[in-house]
């Protein structure tokens, strides 16, 4: 295993006090909970998180505009609902707390503890799961993935408005229907805390559908020039959305240069506009990652003046342009 | 092969396009110039490039407050002097230019070729070469990476200023002899257009000393934990430069997760403190990258107020943070 690490039951903790270093907004509490120094009065206050790998997300974008606080578990694992309530201590306003959520039986399941244990405590707090990748059929099991940074900015937008809880989250859950997402991967990721690839592919192959944790995807093709793979990853997009205009985010998987990218980028472009689409606005780079995985994720949303007006309003997450 | 990419010679072009397509303040001209579109006035005018496949490098920090212009050419080969002078052409203002180049024979000859071609022309133009690289021990074979990056903010920071051509290249030439850089590689980069590797490494061997061409070190090594791995190339930093506070960048070669990165910039820090030395300002990410390389630089630049003040102003890129 070839990884830039000391100990591995260190890498999380390590990698906190890193990212600390070059963000003085931030502050490390509990060990593995990022909120800002600045804490946010009298709007509703918003936290995601859920297991570390996928950085910036979720602690790059903790910061004004953004969120109030992430909660970063170990690689690929949950953190404990005491820490998520940590987090929700920490940031609560009186206008309350909202959480989101990756739709992982883990991270729900810790998420929603903490949650009944901040309501008995009398912190109001609500949360949203976000359910974006399409690359499995059944909605209930869907997973969150890089649609979720979508979802942080747009919150972030609404709850600096001072709208409510309930008002945020209605904002939030309306959005969620209009948006889908789907992966795929040239090489699995590493994972350093254990050397253990989540799949193997030979040198002429390529994973569709794959999620963020190292799962391995839906299914396996010889690997296509790269309009190829965007019309593959479109048409399933095409089968869950329909929409003329969108909102897109071409997003790297960690481990994939931002040349790469930006030729996907290019012919992602050129897909929408052979089918007479319009992408309204676009996102290209490392969003939400899967450690050190090449490959990349398509995320559609659709059009809405509202939504880029959210998108496009001010943050100071370097992350997120 | 497996690369995201469709034609290999239309490699950098597509991505070139690609990249436009998220920065509306850049023109794409020539084929492979990147250029702003509301051009600077009355002011220096700052011009780098080089071979492709070190993005954002050079293209994603053509913004206000940085370069003016970057040539693009194809990865890891050197512009052609018609291209670098149709920079020039596009970007001159009556303060005249400045082209910044890195240390590499092809891109010496091309760039001061051009320099001539505009002269003749009547363009006021000067140049500095960038050889911050210290793994190779002649100083006139010394490479120009990553410290780089730091040279195109701060000549911006003085452009801006209205400094004049000569006072700008002055303050930059002042600049390079307290800057230093040394890398490392876990993995080797594949050139996208041919499917070659610049070397090859075995599962527990690293390469210190790497260029950002797919260039082989200087020795290979086995593996070691991180710490071990900033204290050889803090070692080989201090023999060359004498400093108790510095500016450093930690820069990813391209295919390294932002984890990593983060996780050897907390034992940077530690390696810092350790030494009774002191991190004045730290750049952790991808700034100079070799493709999908898996490794990193360390850039020392010894600390100086006025570089501080420099780095910290205002710039448009969103590469540069």
């Amino acid at each position: 295993m070839k990884k830039l690490l000391k100990e591995k039951t260190a890498f999380v903790s390590d990698m906190l006090k890193g990212m600390a270093l070059t963000d003085d907004t931030h502050e490390v509490i509990a060990d593995s909970v990022i909120v800002r120094k600045d804490k946010k009065q009298g709007k509703v206050a918003l936290i995601s998180g859920g297991g570390s790998g996928h950085e910036p997300a979720h602690a790059g974008y903790v910061a004004e505009g953004m969120l109030d606080a992430a909660v970063c578990g170990e690689v690929f694992t949950s953190p404990t609902p005491d820490k998520v309530l940590e987090a929700i201590k920490a940031v609560a306003t009186d206008a309350g707390v909202l959480l989101i959520i990756k739709n992982y039986a883990g991270d729900v399941m810790n998420f929603e503890m903490a949650m009944e244990m901040a309501e008995m405590e009398d912190i109001k707090v609500d949360r949203v799961v976000i359910a974006d990748d399409i690359a499995i059929d059944n909605k209930e099991q869907r997973r969150g993935v890089a649609g979720t940074v979508f979802v942080h900015k747009i919150a972030g937008y609404y709850a600096d408005q001072g709208l409510s809880l309930e008002e945020v989250k209605a904002k939030v859950e309306a959005v969620l229907p209009n948006m889908a997402t789907i992966g795929m991967a040239l090489e699995p990721c590493m994972v350093p805390t254990t050397g253990d690839y989540g799949f193997q592919l030979a040198d002429d192959e390529m994973e569709i559908g794959i999620g963020i944790h190292g799962e391995k995807g839906i299914y396996r093709e010889k690997v296509e020039s790269v309009d190829k793979i965007i019309e593959r990853l479109m048409h399933e997009i095409e089968k869950e959305l329909e929409f003329d205009q969108a909102i897109v985010m071409l997003n790297g998987m960690g481990g994939t240069p931002l040349s790469e990218l930006n030729v996907a980028a290019y012919y992602l472009n050129t897909y929408f506009s052979g089918n007479n689409k319009t992408i309204t606005k676009l996102y290209v780079g490392n969003y939400m990652t899967a450690l050190d995985m090449q490959g990349f994720s398509i995320t559609v949303l659709k059009h809405d003046d509202e939504y880029v007006e959210a998108l496009n309003s001010s943050t100071a997450s370097r992350y997120f342009f």
